[in-house]
């Protein structure tokens, strides 16, 4: 599991997940959305790493006593310890927001050993604290039962699936205030060129449609002036 | 297809959803909230205007590339620049958010070009950019990936289903920070009126409640006093 | 149906609902959570208050016409006026949000009557204007329909069922900005005095773990010297 | 609460669930028919009779060991020695087929006793040999788990919502090969015999479209000659 | 819109739905099943026509008094003397069961006028009768309430989605008693060949794994010995 | 992972889902029923072997060609030539039924295997086909698309979730008419016997009912005349 580039990381940072599934759909990726997660402080900025995943089954009441954190290599309690800086933790939770996959001390601490992010296909709890601290956190909604409840934690950075998206070991992950994109590992840095150019121009459309241009011929740029004007704003942007 | 009068507007820009919901409902109106829907910007006003539809089907692949979009007569992009100044685009995604309805440069688009506002029953991408607009959008929730992903545009103004309420171009959409409510054209003058009047009064319960008066008698006012009181709230309020 | 003592009111005010629903998870409470309801107004502090239960049944349409309400003993009216200061009603909605549980006016009644709360697992109309309230209410979503609509209330005061939570009258209901926890009458005391005491451990924890300190041997308290450590921050707190 | 009459009672043993529907729809009423529930054996004639209720809410974990049914007046047990010969019970399940309704013995023990069926908007457990009794029941599907792991009985013979459809004791339920259907009990006479006549002519409408005659004119019955037809059918068919 | 020819239909009456899908798959159209129908009587042969769209929107109240009917014009009795024999009727219900999509007059109506099936994605009523006729029908599941209830017949022949597929009218629908799939108007002729062939060696293999061999080698065929022992098979099969 | 012992797979046979689960339920785990699975086949005794599992994640275009399955490594059909003869194959897929979990031609090559059984909570395609095989088969409902549409095949033998139950690889699976459970393995022996005492017991009190006993004192036994009855019987039957 390779981690992306510091470049490919600071262009992911500035670009939208939208048009990052714009160029994975042009590759013929049209499931890499994690659906239904949300940020819970949509104020921070994008969230970008490599993905470190965390799998849940049902919990099964005889194994799920309290008293299973008291042990350190407990799954959940390690991949806390053991995610990466600058990773991102993403638990397949089964689309199961009834109880919680994280609450906010371990959340606390994943930001405080600098990893990047974290995501459930489930919810976490203390979502309010959470929602204040500044590493990014995306979840389904808020969740208090303990993940005892209904989750069982019990295997480290294998494949998962995360809100019907496949996520790899690795993959680069994505979260803007819309949610989040799982970038294969592969092609991450082709992503990262190509999302940031498109975002380019869409900041080019978004002024030309502000002042009253109409989008035929700009939007996609089938008249040729479009591009030539985009060339002329670049220059002067110095973009 | 016509337009409400100006008189309707004015009135439908101060009344709530939920107020209209009940003049529909007196009328055996009951479906006629687009359901789960929520503003993208609760802070904007009432969205008032005349439904101008649109409707997707499931996407073909090979009917859906990206380049699409190239062609101007596209439906979505051709609604996109023929929504009337005023009117409200309401499109059909069969309750599908998984992708994108529309992105922001062309909500941007109807907004320079005066529409009123536009709904969907599936998602927007670009979310947070649309929720920075001037002109209402509602959804059911964000959506990044490309329209093409799950939605072929069809149809323009023809009669449709929006969140499992009927809507029929000509109809006059109202959206507030509760949702949307769609008025059969043949009725808006009236349920205009009527909603404006039930308005003051429930203005005037309020004040009569949070002064500690008992709901019973005042609401419904089905004691004499209520009434003698309302005109009198009325004439002192000049409303 | 009893009260909550003062302390455990007291105590239940600055406790998370998180923490709560350990505290019933060790006593093999797994289902006390109201599922997928939030707080109109997260900002308001928790809500604190034994149980006042109203059960709607699904509308018939001839025997919920408009003019329902006239009749001041309508149980949802006299709901209204019966909650007493104090108390949370909460409703069986039958989790459905397709129509209203209830609008401004009746909550703000309740408001100024002194009630603690509202919850259902429908959804209110006049959501935004509840929002604005001092008085916690906490639904799925908004819905502007009539209940009329959809809802015919039957009972006040027997055991429903809310968001698959059992509420019995008396029990004791907390809210927070996550949701909202049903506690069996008989140990509020005991589960307030228990949640109380884990919330300081858990303040305590989040002070280490911002300083840097690992979950191992801290969360759970494993480690005796963790056990040491949080006596002597009690001491110097003074809590 | 009545009985239907024996003539009624006839009458709807040999008519359609579908066409009581649209008997019901003529009046106002849209909501009757128990939705997504199905027979267990589908070869039993139609189920008559009127309604007895129960209602479960969710079972809270320390009220709901296997030893509550050693208590005989145990509300699920009491309303399977109460509910009277030629009744139907309907039971509120919340639409939550994960755990059982009731199971084979205690639906055996009702056909023995002269009830005229069971419904459920949850799940039969021992669907298997329930489906082999003469008793007609309707679930949504087959639920082995026992009822007391998500349900617990409160109430016997109150109005209940059933699979969104509000029964209030005493209404008339019918069953087919299609579902259940609730009539409201002041008018089971009249829809009765409307539907006894309306079954009639559609019989005659198969009888001409299985000849080969157009629908138009036919059904509904706009042409003339389609009148005078049926007359002469019923007529010469004795009915 | 054309016809599949007789010899493409002649293929697809031999072959499954599960084959089609593949052969599709390898083409890149992964959404041509309509998800979650089913057919009223499995124990017919494959159903094969060129689809005849009917397009329904949500029901208003106003629109839809039992009287529409009586006009021969409604669309939805129009369709019903206008689908060509030969085809089948697709109809887009919006995935809503809960009140019927047609009844068993107008099912029975279109068997006796040539028609090769009917599907929709909600439900029929009557489904007992339409279970006994000789023309295949699929749906979700039963519905006895009438059509008016919930659905408005609006548009004939359109391009629909239908259970998550989108189906152009002239697309070749196929159903089993698995369900139904949709190919394209332009591929039918070579999915039928492909889907006939594949057929075959499907035949092989299940002949050839009864009695004992692996899988491996041979389900794909990549062991040569495979491929030889297939054209000794049809040999000998005369297929 | 360890097998079932004869006796214990010889009582389990004779036993039902709906009884184990009363048995699991008396020892706290109340979550092992596979929720919403169905026999294709009811007709075949119970379904009895230990856990033999596959899991499986969303596909993800690029890695799930049609060319996977030459790769005779590949997980789904390494599964089905590894799957151990008495053995259960229980497949998390997600409870995703829009594709094939798997065909009739690899359920075939398990059944001539010795293989005991196949359990998904998504669908399989040529379900018609699995439906006639001796091998017992449970899914949610058929599927015709591959399942490279939506699933890809990543683990063998590890924890998974089916259906809302954990399911761990040699838990002992029990599949009648109704669904399929999971017994942990270390409680199979003695759930067997208690499950195989409880069935004696529920056919006495079966006889008892239709024979016209009243359930009090008899279900549960109450009165000691029930135990004392209940002995004869068994001497009496050889039981």
């Amino acid at each position: 599991m390779g981690k992306p580039s510091q470049a490919t990381r600071d262009k992911l940072k500035t670009v939208s997940t939208a048009t990052i599934c714009t160029a994975l759909f042009k590759r013929g990726l049209r499931k890499q959305m994690i659906q239904d997660v949300h940020p819970l402080n949509p104020a921070l900025g994008n969230m970008v790493g490599e993905a470190f995943t965390l799998r849940y089954i049902p919990a099964r009441e005889d194994l799920n006593p309290i008293s299973v954190f008291t042990d350190p290599s407990h799954p959940q309690r390690k991949a806390v310890e053991d995610c990466p800086p600058g990773a991102v933790m993403v638990i397949d939770s089964r689309r199961e927001p009834r109880a919680a996959s994280a609450g906010s001390i371990l959340v606390l601490r994943m930001m405080v050993r600098g990893c990047a992010g974290i995501v459930t296909d489930g919810g976490f709890r203390d979502a309010p604290e959470i929602a204040r601290l500044a590493m990014p956190a995306y979840h389904n909604r808020p969740s208090a039962p303990t993940n005892l409840t209904l989750h069982q934690a019990v295997d480290i950075n294998v494949p998962i699936g995360c809100g019907e998206a496949p996520v790899w070991p690795g993959d680069v992950i994505v979260g803007d205030g819309e949610g989040v994109v799982v970038i294969p590992a592969g092609i991450a840095d082709e992503i990262a060129v190509e999302a940031f150019e498109m975002t380019a121009f869409e900041d080019f459309v978004t002024e030309q449609v502000l002042a009253g241009r109409s989008i035929v011929g700009l939007y996609p740029a089938t008249d040729p002036k479009t591009t030539t004007d985009f060339q002329a704003w670049r220059k002067a942007k110095g973009r």
